[in-house]
């Protein structure tokens, strides 16, 4: 007989109900009577458990019994209706094997661990009831962002992680070598000599795909990159993390209007996914987590996303009677206050547009006023910036001249560039953090609790 | 009016019949007679190009006859069923505007190119049919792969690319630092002071996610991985680049047979998806690139794979009536010849069982003989070998045992050998090179040309 997942139990309930199902997994709890017993079961497929009841009629009801929390196991039984409250079925085994053994100091007991506790128990705390919620949206969010671009006609590329252009600035990225730190070879100046490194120059772990992804979006129109990022930021807060996923889609012949609607669009089908495939996770994190999750999110799928220019967004800070800690200013960025503050008072989703030049990046399109970008931030209440993005320069000249001003190497992207002369045309893109996506959907307020094995300074265990 | 994907003209055909569109991409070809012009034109989200007819009733006709090859356009016209043979419909066009123009010299000219010379170009390449096609089946296996296992309740798990553990052996990864390699800080005994890095030692990026795999395969049963990878080796062939593209499946209460019967089954779907979505490349590579490929698909998606120990395959090695540059043996490796007059021999996909365990990887489990691993390979026609899997050594301390035989530190692993003290259970994984696939998908049989910008030795450009 084959095994069934337990997820496979709960969706198939009503055919499988008086039949005989083989299950593996591993006890969450054991709970111990004189002549019976309940194992709270799982096999991870499901964020629910199943009870597996057993009595002194079995032969091994001893040996049974002595099963501990962790134990690996393989249960033959009948699906019965359960007379438990708020439990459709339960298992009444007739034979519980034990497959691997777990020991009295075992560290995920069936008790209240502390997240931070968890941290340190990476590789298993997704067997926990909250990492294992956590990680199975990971990845159901994943693949919903993966089927929105996909059935829009979107290729998705993987671009290099890789590089030797440092148009990022290099001090931002990590330096990759194969070379002997401790025995470097030198030029005749006595600096290293990276001619002998594998590439044959410094090369990097970049931060973007952005560059590559522009480069296919003029071959595909449409295209989406998903993987892994970098950032040296020695920085210890809840939301910095050295390594993390970013989604950069990147549209040919799309304006700043066009790329907003797109944003839009793509969050509520991931949002909805979400809310679709994992009501079970959901409620969890309705529960414990953050009390109104769910309704947050039912809320953004029906939100109409409002659109508001830089200088007007000053313009409500301005006039606000809040005494504020950055004074609002039409040429400066927006405080996280600010951020706050305009969430609450549009009551929803802000789409924050014509950002003044000089603190936005070189490749954003500079608009007629020659003072502001097409640049759009996305707010959402409750989780701050969820996306970033613009329209992107498609003038060479113009990009040649904000290329000087920013002191960027022109060298390191004269393919870039020259996307400009190749048939060029207007085209947007946006790039999302994935984990700040998460952690929207699950409530979970650190970064380090969204991924897996977490990188952060001084901290690569695992 | 909104501007229709190519790829929805050809699948609304029967209904945009007779009605205005508007089409928004590139031109890939222009022929111009006296009184009308044809302009094959693309937008990228259909292998197949569209063609756009004008005439001399046109405006602005002198014009348009002047639009170069690359340039970006607009066209908004009457779709028509198509006079030319083999050509359902054209665009009759009624206005064709100019959105980025093209130099005479653009790289991509309507000729055919070398690979050669279009790897030279790889930010314009995937504008010719080749790349176009190239790129686009990669996007739609990827998607594949996460349609296969996300419908088998897989978790899709992020392993990390940043470790500190060096048990795959270090120098066969790349180090990263954030320290200045011109000024690197010293310990009193002169050695680099690695503690003074973002993460307080010596970091890597991996070669693999399988170990951290494990640790999630332990808490959801069923579990992969997708995401790049890195190699250090300083080889030059068709077949090697230093990033590239993993699956890393690993499945709780699995054995051997049971991955076996996952691998074909995931195998099959991947083939056949990409055979129902991708008609257009497929038939092109079959045409240009690899003659039979779409048989060769075809067979592999209908065929039984065999299962036959490596010692059985020596055995049918030494009994073939062939001069062999490497001599087969019981301890040794199978080389390429050796995997190729197998698949010839057998006539169709091999399992490769039971490896001498002495040339297989430290965690996989040891068979009763003590000899050999429960490794598997599998061999398919044309591709070689396009997994490579085992079941792990479950028992603490058999690992305990290879590990001292392997010299692999085990403080680094220590949380991977606690997996089999917690709950573990016999399980499997495999892993599949991206790459390897797409060269078998594809006909394409360099890896150069699979990745959108491949990495190589002395080569990252881009």
């Amino acid at each position: 007989m084959e095994a069934k997942d337990v997820k496979e139990l709960y969706e198939e309930i009503e055919s499988l109900m008086n039949q005989e199902v083989k299950l593996q997994g591993w006890i969450r709890n054991h709970r111990k009577q004189k002549e019976f017993g309940f194992i709270d079961f799982t096999d991870g497929t499901d964020f629910q458990t199943v009870q597996v009841v057993y009595d002194d009629k079995l032969d091994d009801f001893l040996e049974i019994q002595k099963l501990r929390v962790g134990s690996a196991i393989e249960v033959i039984g009948k699906v019965m209706k359960s007379p438990a409250k708020g439990q459709v079925f339960e298992i009444q085994a007739e034979k519980v094997v034990l497959l691997g053994d777990s020991p009295e100091d075992y560290p995920i007991q069936p008790k209240r661990h502390t997240r931070e506790f968890l941290r340190e128990q990476a590789y298993l705390r997704p067997r926990t009831n909250l990492f294992g919620a956590v990680f199975r949206v990971r990845s159901v969010a994943a693949m919903a962002i993966h089927e929105y671009f996909q059935s829009h006609n979107y290729v998705y590329v993987h671009t290099p992680l890789i590089t030797t252009a440092d148009c990022e600035g290099s001090d931002q990225m990590f330096k990759i070598t194969t070379l002997d730190l401790n025995h470097l070879p030198k030029t005749e100046d006595g600096q290293v000599d990276m001619s002998k490194d594998l590439f044959g120059k410094q090369a990097y772990v970049t931060g973007t795909g952005q560059l590559h992804g522009e480069a296919f979006a003029m071959a595909y129109k449409k295209i989406y990159t998903f993987g892994p990022t970098f950032r040296t930021e020695n920085s210890n807060t809840k939301t910095h993390a050295n390594e993390f996923w970013m989604i950069e889609p990147e549209i040919a012949f799309c304006d700043l209007d066009g790329l907003m609607n797109i944003e839009e669009e793509m969050l509520k089908f991931v949002v909805n996914y979400v809310l679709e495939k994992c009501p079970k996770e959901i409620a969890f994190f309705d529960q414990f987590v953050e009390k109104g999750l769910k309704e947050k999110l039912s809320k953004l799928v029906q939100a109409k996303f409002t659109r508001i220019s830089h200088h007007d967004v000053i313009d409500i800070l301005k006039k606000a009677d809040k005494e504020w800690e950055f004074t609002p200013s039409y040429d400066g960025d927006i405080a996280k206050e600010h951020e706050k503050y305009i969430t609450e008072y549009i009551h929803g989703p802000v789409f924050n547009t014509d950002w003044p030049k000089d603190i936005k990046a070189w490749y954003m399109k500079v608009n007629e006023d020659g003072k502001t970008v097409a640049a759009v931030d996305l707010e959402v209440p409750g989780a701050g910036e969820l996306m970033g993005g613009s329209q992107r320069e498609e003038d060479y000249d113009k990009l040649m001249e904000r290329i000087k001003e920013n002191n960027i190497d022109q060298s390191t992207v004269d393919w870039f560039c020259n996307l400009r002369r190749y048939g060029g045309c207007y085209h947007s893109g946006f790039g999302m953090g994935f984990e700040r996506l998460l952690i929207y959907l699950t409530g979970v307020d650190n970064i380090r609790d969204v991924i897996p094995f977490p990188r952060t300074p001084n901290n690569c265990e695992y």
